[in-house]
């Protein structure tokens, strides 16, 4: 199955995508007494749930040509991030291959939709692009005894864009997390895909700046693959239902890059990952107007109902 | 006001205190249409309606003598820290004065109650503590244009336990969030006090292990002040209302201290801030159980009624 929530910034309706079409999930919700795909929809067994209704018929058909798609996941509880975990991008950014998983965080209220304008905060000169396989946890894991036993609490995977301020990340005070949580520094979608139908140990992911090809990796050449960093992190916090898992990103940053072509306004970045979706966002200048976005929507022109399409 | 919610784990009934006693606050909260103090309680003006509510003698007197005492917060949308915000912590850990705030980020399933069982994760050998002044955001903030504007987000304050493993922190790859997010290391409590009742530039900060006494240090020796940590964190995230701050800890932890004397199962860590009441937490190893913990509640005979009063 695939989710996602089309409609305007705030005013999402859920969904579900299969072989068989696209159908309305809200009253399922309704009847389940959550708000949202969130991190309720998982505790109170959304996914069973979904594929239980869809088999008995009553999801009424849903049509979403056209509408803008938002995050198929309304707020994580928490997106925890791994750092350097492609050999080639630690090389690109003349960091040491990591012994073990290197991890920092995100605020969650840095996701917005897969199309949807990405803001370059008013003092930045280094916005940097990082396509990233997203892991969705659909059980309370804690101290899970080895990596065979992660398998059971992954609900599914979700392209999601790690957008990254370089200047703030690292010259700034030395913790990564300042520049990694501007306002939608998290683009998310299109879908939510369930764990049974990706494979995350093959996986080809590509981003591309205004047309050039900046990253084309594959998810064989993780350090730490999927089962690994969702054991390990829950050796040191508490994993919960809809929490998201920014498992890194490849080597073609503009960090890594020659001349450093850092992101500017009106530059559109695309990026994908086979069987999850493609993403077309345009970067836009942040106004300092406490009262603007973030969420601001995609610009003008960016429709979506083509994007969803994996 | 001084706002907080008694009862058992996850059952929490919320509350507010003034000079005429305490008040059941779960009748507002229905009427508000918000399930606990949280982010939508700021976001409705939770605040401003509760005052008028006790002006108009509306709510109903409450009993809470006896009862455990939860987080007064139910459950952060964010846990944004600053580091070595203390020019004696900075020494002693034997870091450079920082030129700006260092900032790091908390899970916030870690809260857990002011009283309640602190878990030692089972391989921690290093667990720490932190006494720190926690700011509660009322208001949403971003790209504040100066420190003066900073007041008026700000709802109040909170006494703020940020335990800390210091192997994870800083010997297992770099970033500290690691090290900062195990389950429980985030006591909270006992109360949440309003902005207006709550100088922060002069507060004693005290923290005790078994009757030992470990930092005693004032808020005058903030480095960053909480109005310029605020407008600092605003340039680089949206604050959003119900997030918390900790702004850092004063000298003291067993990180700085000759012969490192880490929290072992059964020590006893005291903590306080001027005005915002005392906590008593029991440290405990944790349980590999998958299904166990975490917010165990505090151990027997800690009952917490007496701690209330500030």
């Amino acid at each position: 199955m695939r989710f996602l929530r089309t409609g305007p910034v705030g005013d999402e309706r859920p969904a579900v995508t299969t072989a068989d079409g696209t159908f309305d999930l809200a009253p399922l919700l309704d009847e389940l007494g959550v708000p949202d795909i969130g991190p309720r929809f998982f505790e109170v067994g959304g996914i069973l749930r979904t594929s239980d209704a869809l088999s008995a018929g009553v999801l009424p058909a849903a049509t979403i040509d056209g509408d803008r798609v938002g995050s198929p996941l309304a707020r994580p509880g928490k997106i925890v991030c791994i750092g350097l975990n492609y050999r080639d991008h630690a090389a690109e950014t003349h960091a040491e291959i990591p012994s073990e998983p290197i991890v920092f965080m995100k605020d969650p209220s840095t996701v917005v939709g897969p199309n949807d304008d990405i803001l370059i905060p008013p003092t930045s000169e280094k916005t940097d692009w990082e396509v990233e396989l997203g892991v969705v946890i659909g059980e309370r894991a804690r101290y899970l005894p080895d990596t065979a036993s992660a398998g059971s609490v992954i609900a599914g995977y979700v392209l999601s864009h790690d957008v990254s301020e370089r200047e703030y990340q690292l010259e700034r005070g030395g913790q990564w997390d300042k520049g990694k949580s501007c306002e939608t520094f998290n683009p998310l979608g299109p879908e939510f895909v369930t764990a049974d139908e990706i494979d995350p140990s093959n996986l080809r992911l590509t981003l591309s700046v205004n047309g050039v090809s900046r990253q084309n990796g594959t998810t064989r050449d993780l350090i730490f693959d999927v089962n690994h960093v969702v054991w390990y992190l829950s050796q040191f916090m508490v994993l919960e239902p809809g929490d998201v898992i920014n498992t890194g990103t490849p080597a073609g940053v503009a960090l890594g890059l020659p001349e450093h072509p850092y992101l500017r306004p009106g530059d559109v970045v695309e990026l994908s990952i086979e069987g999850l979706g493609r993403q077309r966002s345009t970067l836009v200048r942040a106004s300092t107007d406490p009262s603007a976005g973030p969420s601001t929507g995609p610009s003008a022109g960016a429709s979506a109902g083509a994007e969803v399409a994996a």
